[in-house]
């Protein structure tokens, strides 16, 4: 497989390089994969942190910015960031109001936040966290105790940074955050495999005429491997399973994420779209604003994944309120 | 080849009302292929307005909103706009100060927006339209006489865009497309084939151990089939044949795209941007502004092109202002 690339082993280090190059408002903390706001964290908001393993691009530091991310630590590709940069993430981005770190539910992250969490702890810093499980699809997975958190966390970014934009304290900026986890859904599927720059060969095998229903954002297994569907199928195979396990229904109001996985061209994902708010209309639930693009991808992976969260006015509020990101730009 | 589409023929039906279903402030025009503001055009304001063939998302219709265009046309994948639908465009559009249409330099393109324009005329509308060739490549290609118009044509949107939302007459603003049109150069290239939805198949082959120099964005024909290499080696490659066609040098100052042709990860755009910048930086080229993603793509086709625009404090005034479209969102 041809990829844009130097050497694999620089893969995360050009690429954060890359990130600050373009986008100034960024910088690096030095010897670390970690990106925070250049004009520093502020000192009257709680800071609102995430990180995880590379290949998810823009995850996690294209949300860092006015409104959203105080900070992000990238992994290795899908390897969880070390406990040491998520310390030190969380006490250079601390202003003194706190740190919520957000964290997809894979067991090195869970782990290594966990400790990350302590050891910024123990140098007086206030730190929460919130794991976020939204994959539907399975329960129990590689890499994973319980469900696994993907692009449903983009959600928890927005809602809980602008939370702590408004100057509300650590206790309310974690309360929004789990309102989003308790609210939120999504499921995936796989044309492709992707290929990580270091094997340089697909993760797994998907025949011609198969796809792969369910799939995580690093390659781990689904529930179904069944044939080709047309766009259709796929929107309503993904859609009815989320909100059935959301138990969404008619005259509740939600936002919907149609995400491209990174190798899908975003035309697709507008065909998908266009049937995701066709059922949603049918089913009398009111869309207040539909996503579409690639916001958690799983490097050059075909596929999709829908999620959709339950909002009200609070979360409403929230998902308007304007941010500026290298990812998610939103006007006042 | 795999794609996420129902029946191939509905490719861009469904396409436009999935873009028009996720953003309420577009609509469609009915019974065509035109997307425009549901508010309606300006009546202070000059509309500028593109179009061209689909495949290519999100141009034209992504860019359509305050401060960017009026209206984009939508042909078949790879095939112009007819010329009833750009006349219907340009008379829907006007808002009494006249219309430009911002043409990229296809033989179809060009002439069914010239027929489009006169039929307009004809109606009372004052036209006026600027042909796009930024395209380093080669000159006289597939499909066109001279250079192809590629990615640098999404600034000549937003400056265009941004002029006509100051309120100036239309020859004002086809002399800023103009000003960007003399001071852009991109050239691109491609690792895979794209895949077009009528045919499933390649369009062309390259090898596992081939990429192709300066790439269309349809697939036609580059300057050199070449073995792989490393994404230092393709940045200098193609910001060498650009910044030697524009003759920009040191104390001049630029804008660059580093653009996905939509099936190349982000991660890996962010690794050619760090060879951009480091390069520009040390031929001591100010960078204004670096934007890095897919702003012109060639449906699943995997590669990327580097633009490069010189601009003065005119042009970066008017790349600052503000906008708001689907895929490009800038605060004031």
């Amino acid at each position: 497989m041809k990829k844009l690339i130097n050497d694999p082993t620089d893969y995360v280090d050009e690429m954060l390089d890359g990130m600050v190059a373009a986008y100034p408002e960024l910088r690096r903390l030095p010897e670390t994969e970690v990106v925070v706001r250049t004009d520093g964290p502020p000192t009257d908001e709680v800071a609102v942190v995430s990180g995880g393993g590379s290949g998810h691009e823009p995850t996690h530091a294209g949300y860092v910015g006015d409104g959203m991310l105080a900070g992000a630590a990238a992994g290795a590709v899908f390897t969880s960031p070390t406990a040491d940069q998520l310390a030190e993430m969380v006490r250079e981005t601390d202003g003194g109001r706190g740190v919520l770190c957000v964290v997809k539910n894979y067991e090195g992250d869970v782990m290594n936040f966990d400790t990350g969490a302590e050891m910024a702890e123990l140098d007086g810093v206030e730190v929460q966290q919130v794991v976020v499980d939204d994959d539907v699809a399975v329960e129990d997975s590689l890499y994973t105790s319980g469900r696994r958190g993907v692009c449903g966390t983009v959600l928890v970014h927005k809602c809980a940074g602008a939370k702590a934009a408004e100057g509300a304290d650590l206790d309310e900026v974690a309360r929004v955050a789990e309102k989003v986890v308790d609210n939120v859904g999504t499921m995936g599927v796989a044309l492709t495999s992707c290929v990580t720059p270091e094997k340089g060969e697909p993760t797994f095998e998907l025949a011609e005429d198969e796809i792969e229903l369910g799939i995580g954002i690093h390659g781990e297994p689904g529930v179904e491997r069944t044939g080709t569907m047309t766009a259709d199928e796929v929107a309503d195979t993904l859609l009815d399973a989320v909100l059935d396990d959301l138990g969404v229904g008619s005259g509740e109001e939600v936002v919907t994420i149609v995400n491209g996985m990174g190798g899908t061209p975003l035309s697709e994902l507008y065909i998908l779209q266009r049937r995701v708010t066709e059922r949603l209309d049918a089913e009398g639930i009111d869309v207040h604003d539909a996503w579409v693009g690639d916001y958690m991808t799983s490097l050059d992976m075909m596929g999709c994944s829908v999620t959709v969260c339950r909002v009200d006015d609070e979360l409403t509020d929230l998902l308007d309120a304007p941010t500026e990101t290298p990812a998610l730009t939103v006007r006042e």
